[in-house]
């Protein structure tokens, strides 16, 4: 503990073994209902203490957090490139440093060196801290040897409008939490351990429904107003290790447990979206607005019924629209983990919002998931007239890290 | 109801009544947990739709609601100019209208005339909706007299670096709400209600902690990690109505139950502030870091020792203290009530972070509030190196809106 005073462990006491969901330490927070009190340990119930700890992901495991975790209300994605003169080397430090402080953090306890108190009273908050290598990343250390062949670079989208600068980079690291201060806390930490070895390249933020906001869990909305996600591949599902993970004899051996992340900040054009209306709207994506069932009839999981027709003949899932062309039964099988925030950066000069998707997608194989989609969306997709493809970054993602071990210690040590 | 399905009224039942907080309804959200199933009214327990709808902000009242409201985790501030051609006329058409939007999606109702659905699963979730005039809407609409004396422009500061683009404006909105899509649902609403009529001049977001993430509630802290916000006045002080809004009998008349709000953008330099290291930062703020106790000794809000010499005999709180200069009773009794929010819009070309506060405060009188202290802190805080004001507004704030009436009908109309 670098700092005196209340460790955040200790605030959070016997954390992570009850049950307890953190939506139930409850109770509105903010400065009217907040008479002031420094006796942190004694004021709160052990309930309260208890249920802010049961909200921690692990960091240890086959996979790293952030893949199959749920979605957080808060998130922050960064890519940095290695400074000049660092190499393999200076990057297996900064993994040691980053993994060792990704693993603190989720537990929730301070920084090292110096932590800016930012996070300092809350319970973990469900911060999960995810690490990738970009293809730069291999050159630049001398590995080319280990570069995947799964990070050659994606294919060219006629509808892509994609700033260079805002795409790819050597090193990328998502960070999600249900408290935006956390996610901060994590993010300066973050980038803090990196100087002297790598600056920032880019960095995203983002944001999803907080957790209690609506009646039950469910699949969440995006700008749009679309139920967003439908059709992702479950946990529960027999092929979904094999779809979305890398075999444990996968090749390279060091992404043994890996996944690869595409991320595309998909900006929205809301103003003509929203002009359309709700039924045209419907027809772009083949769903209804209100509850994401298909507009064949159902509920959000019923299956489309795709040569069903209308009155008119014609089949009221068009050939264009969005859920015929992203079905996976239409894509060979191929699937991937769609894990999005959604973003807002205010308005743009001409007063719309610069605001969308930060598309961020999970697969065992880019060429099997995303590209196969993509591609027959870029072809016929009633949708893309609304959406604008702006960056565009592909990273392999190392499995988890085992106890004493850090991120992508096989690849930098192998 | 705009559109078809489940209204959000349905979906929150008979909620309001209830005394749950919105936490309670808990359970981590997301896909991985999330079986969809479009059958909400029966999949949510009683328990959960009401704890949905008790996380209600009233809109009718004597004040507007985001003022004494607790502080919500996701924030908008826009301001709009008028366009041109428009007058008082369409003013107040664009008042009224703005008015019953916010008194139905503060209800967690849709917005009419095509709701954009991005918000339709979700409860209240702590919505309010603020509406201000900047001085120059006086002037753009015939109603000069009208003018109160309190919107003279805020005096020049040394430390100001203030871009006019991102300051003040004709009018002024403040969204606040405990999920960031109900409250960028409530933003794209107030925007497209402008259309014709006004025009975003600056948009700026903001979050604070999330409720539940700490133990108990309690003080904010700010982007610096410093616990902000102990000295604010609280609503069951005597003098509290007295200091934050326009009496009954106020001038003018119209302002009756208004405040006044100054709204500065301070960006905080953090990466000098971190390099300080946490001795030296509780020197400048006067505080202890890690529970907000004055540097004297005590708690969070045991008064400091102003006078108290340490071994060196110096000060233990220096005369360039934060925490000496802001406090009310070295400030004539001055009083403000701060409800911020903090922001962060990544990361500028230097790689330096674009972060800080964007510092909302509330009196009835800007001269005894904001303007004194913010003078003081001008000559000599420790702090004022290590922030950078960038923007400001000044905004008349009328009083809330009676059943039937709009806010500020009593200017419009008068």
């Amino acid at each position: 503990m670098a700092d005196n005073g209340i460790s955040r462990r200790r605030l959070i006491g016997t954390a992570g073994a009850t049950g307890l969901a953190l939506g139930a330490a409850g109770g509105a927070v903010g400065y009217a209902a907040a008479p002031s009190d420094a006796a942190a340990d004694s004021a709160g119930s052990k309930a309260q203490l208890a249920s802010l700890g049961a909200d921690q992901v692990m960091f240890h495991g086959k996979h790293q957090p952030g893949i199959t975790t749920p979605l957080q209300s808060r998130g922050h994605l960064i890519a940095f490139d290695l400074a000049s003169g660092a190499g393999r080397k200076e990057a297996a430090a900064l993994l040691r440093r980053w993994s060792a402080t990704a693993e603190r953090l989720m537990a929730g306890e301070s920084a090292d060196g110096g932590d800016t108190a930012v996070a300092r009273d809350a319970g973990p908050s469900s911060l999960s801290v995810t690490f990738g290598f970009g293809a730069s990343f291999f050159s630049r250390t001398g590995l080319e040897k280990q570069r995947p062949s799964a990070l050659d670079p994606l294919p060219d989208f006629s509808s892509d409008h994609l700033d260079k600068a805002r795409s790819n980079g050597d090193l990328w690291v998502q960070i999600g939490a249900n408290d935006p201060l956390v996610a901060f806390h994590a993010l300066r930490a973050i980038q803090k351990e990196a100087a002297g070895t790598a600056r920032v390249r880019w960095q995203m933020n983002g944001f999803n429904r907080s957790p209690g906001a609506t009646a039950r869990p469910m699949t969440t909305r995006n700008l749009m107003g679309q139920v967003d996600g439908t059709n992702n591949p479950k946990p529960s599902e027999k092929d979904f290790d094999k779809r979305i993970f890398v075999p444990s004899d996968g090749d390279p051996s060091w992404m043994a447990g890996g996944s690869y992340v595409v991320v595309r900040r998909i900006r929205m054009l809301l103003d003509d979206w929203e002009e359309l209306g709700t039924k045209a709207q419907e027809a772009v994506i083949g769903r209804h607005k209100s509850d994401g069932s298909p507009l064949t009839g159902g509920t959000e999981t019923t299956e489309p019924k795709l040569d069903e027709t209308g009155p008119d003949g014609k089949v009221v899932i068009a050939a264009n629209a969005h859920a015929r062309i992203t079905r996976p039964d239409q894509n060979g099988g191929a699937a991937m983990l769609r894990r999005p925030f959604s973003y807002h950066d205010g308005f743009d000069g001409k007063g719309e919002p610069d605001a969308g998707l930060l598309f961020v997608c999970w697969q065992a194989d880019p060429m099997r998931g995303f590209v196969p989609v993509q591609r027959k969306l870029d072809r016929g997709d009633a949708l893309s007239e609304f959406i604008r493809h702006e960056a565009s970054g592909l990273f392999a993602v190392p499995g988890g890290a085992g106890k004493g071990e850090y991120v992508g210690q096989r690849l930098l040590e192998g």
